[in-house]
């Protein structure tokens, strides 16, 4: 039970050298000592999430894929459970701190204020975080936007300028008996250099459209 | 209507038994019992969903098909549902709580508390679902903007190689009577070299783009 | 005045009867009379509303066209008009509730708290129905989402096995004088055999990727 | 400063005339009778905007282009900024209200009741025409969504239509000595009719698909 | 420590001068100035974001890149972490403007209730802020799905009136020894009227489908 990941071992030791308020004050105190000790260590736990958040960031600017939505994903679920965490111990502390325990004495109050106070900047802190995640994940949305745009974009090139030139070509692959342009001498370069401009025009026409 | 589905028959039992604070407390603390009665019945039921949730959830990383997201606005809706059969519940016990009533004893206030607080846990679990079916909503949705994507980019890929290379078959198909390059007899091989680099020169650029 | 549709029509007839507590108490009571016969009228609309929603979401899973959208947005429209109806109905209530008013009698008080519980019954429900609504939405734009995967998964399937193989054929159909594939008495067969091989593999490449 | 834009020119006219409350009842009339002022500028506005968002939505329904979008957005903000007007309004007068203030007489309090709640008023109507903007932002939206569905629908029947249909010609224009189907008489016929049936199978596979 | 980054500056200045009321009032005078100080330091920030959100929005009506999107993106961040600093503060200025602190005079309550309606305003600032930048968000994704309708009904245009008329120039490009309309000679012209006339009709079609 005294292993390190005991939150409450510090708590202990503090009461076995029977020195300082938890020995001279009541049991009021005593509780208090134990809220404060499980309130504080959502701390670090929050810190670190918040530096993997930040991390997650660059990684969603610099290259996003799957992963990274998964990633956010797990993010997200751990915001919403540690906010199903937090939330009833504001509203025990938030009871107590609005005097309406006979239990506590006046002089605990104040400390009791002060969890009171540490639970509400977390329950900040985790919307904070929440709110930062719904960001990532509008752009990491707007990133999968854009992406398809472009695909289209490249498709919509390539086919608008093949697709007339093929059924150009088309027609002079055609076998009637009498096509006379297929006789002229200069058919050949005259209809290469149609679809040259042909396709010059529309790169022209996208440019002005901004595809490319 | 002493089924096994009558949820009071616990109650009855221990009327009928003669024992216990339901006989000798008044008719406020039978109102208690009942309300307590009530609102321990959401419990499991919130627990079984809580579940087939994390289940759903799951399966929605696993494969998502139409069937999940079925399920999903089912459990949606039954949310939505649960919440309006628990919200009430909060408005009547928070007033009878916060002591507007003569008809409860200063005794009962602590058990009537006790409810209320279960109540509000209630409450609180359902806006927990409810976060998270959202959350695997915007999954669902975001896997289908890949698919999506992903769908795009095939087509795109195929396309873009294709498309170019049919046009230049075209060419070499029509039937002018003066095309030297027909002749030459370097001509068939030379012209699926120059497909055969386009072809790489493509894949190489799709892959420089992430594409492939 | 006195037409069917006249809300009033029950209340001015026992007025008029001069008996029960409209005689007897105060115009406070009087006031109540009203408020309450107002109240009382949204229920009826509320639960046609509901019966509605619920018939039309069961459309929606059927087979959801543009009209079904039409009368989604039609219900979300009244669902805001009847927010804005009864919101100012609770405030006015609530004031009246809370003691505010010497104007009301202390006895005339439990009736009023009723009314004001009815129309905390109607804002949940309007809230319940925006949601369900709102899901229903959801679920709409969902389908609109699949469909168009399906569309895009049809389109690519055609083009990326036919594609390849219109470039294959095209090939064949050059002019060029040397061309020795042309020349061999298996060319033909062979080059099907060939196209016939890659159309399976591309088949079962989607087959693989859940596509067909 | 008097002219017809001054919204205080009537204030000015009746302390003028010297009659009325204004000159018999202290300054916290006077300032009631502004606030009243300034909070009845408002409602001439709100019901312009109301029916210019009424004439919005039919226009909406009827044919929607970017320009409805860019009016639907202007619309938005106005709504943002005059909530961003409103809102410290209600701050300051609900402290009034609440008694708060030893500088108002306690007759002047039903006034700057009443001040209150056209204030209240004005942000509940507000948020009714937020609501019925987002609600029009989604029919927008999904008017998108489906007009980009029934434009890929067209472009998928076309293409699955036709794209084999080539293929299958591609293939009788390919030049190999030995095609024994060339030379068939009813090859030519054939080929015409096995296509037509192709074409009408994939027509009445698309109809049952609900595409056509 | 005096440099011109220092916020308190001026108020050191002040107390060194040893005039004015922080030398004659107490020492809750002197915490209101330092939070008055503190607080003001917000506004000059906030009125250079509003400036910023409203060039930002202009270039998002005129031209909407990516570099746009991001802009926006380091906004909203901006806005969750200001929301956060500012949160805090009036937590702190609400529980004294309330009167629960014995530790402040009555005289500088009125003081402090001044940087507590100024963290108000600060707050309602950046959630209008917030509220411009998410609809600026709307905006950006809606011109997304525009520019993807548009590129998609570009593409379609093409692909369904030179589809068609490949797969009839491919008709008659087919080696078969029995095709009598090769024979004809208006065969060629024939054909080519036909294609026009299919051209114009799909044209035609496309009008009045508004496409183009």
């Amino acid at each position: 039970m005294e292993g390190s990941d005991d939150p409450f071992i510090d708590l202990r030791e503090r009461l076995r050298r029977g020195k300082g308020r938890l020995r001279t004050m009541g049991s009021d105190y005593l509780t208090y000592a134990h809220l404060d000790t499980i309130v504080d260590q959502y701390f670090p736990l929050l810190e670190q999430l918040g530096e993997d958040i930040e991390q997650l960031e660059e990684q969603l600017i610099t290259y996003a894929d799957q992963e990274v939505l998964r990633t956010l994903h797990v993010f997200k679920r751990e915001m919403i459970l540690l906010r199903k965490a937090i939330w009833p111990l504001r509203e025990v502390l938030g009871h107590v701190e609005r005097g309406e325990s006979t239990l506590i004495h006046s002089s605990t109050h104040i400390y009791l204020r002060d969890v009171y106070d540490h639970t509400i900047q977390l329950i900040e802190t985790t919307e904070t975080y929440r709110d930062m995640l719904a960001g990532m994940m509008d752009i990491y949305l707007t990133s999968l936007s854009n992406k398809l745009n472009e695909t289209m974009k490249v498709l919509t090139v390539i086919a608008t300028i093949f697709i007339p030139l093929t059924f150009i070509v088309g027609v002079y692959g055609m076998n009637f008996t009498v096509m006379p342009e297929l006789e002229w001498p200069w058919g050949y370069p005259l209809v290469m250099g149609v679809m040259l401009m042909l396709a010059i025009g529309m790169l022209w026409a996208f440019r002005k459209k901004h595809w490319i």
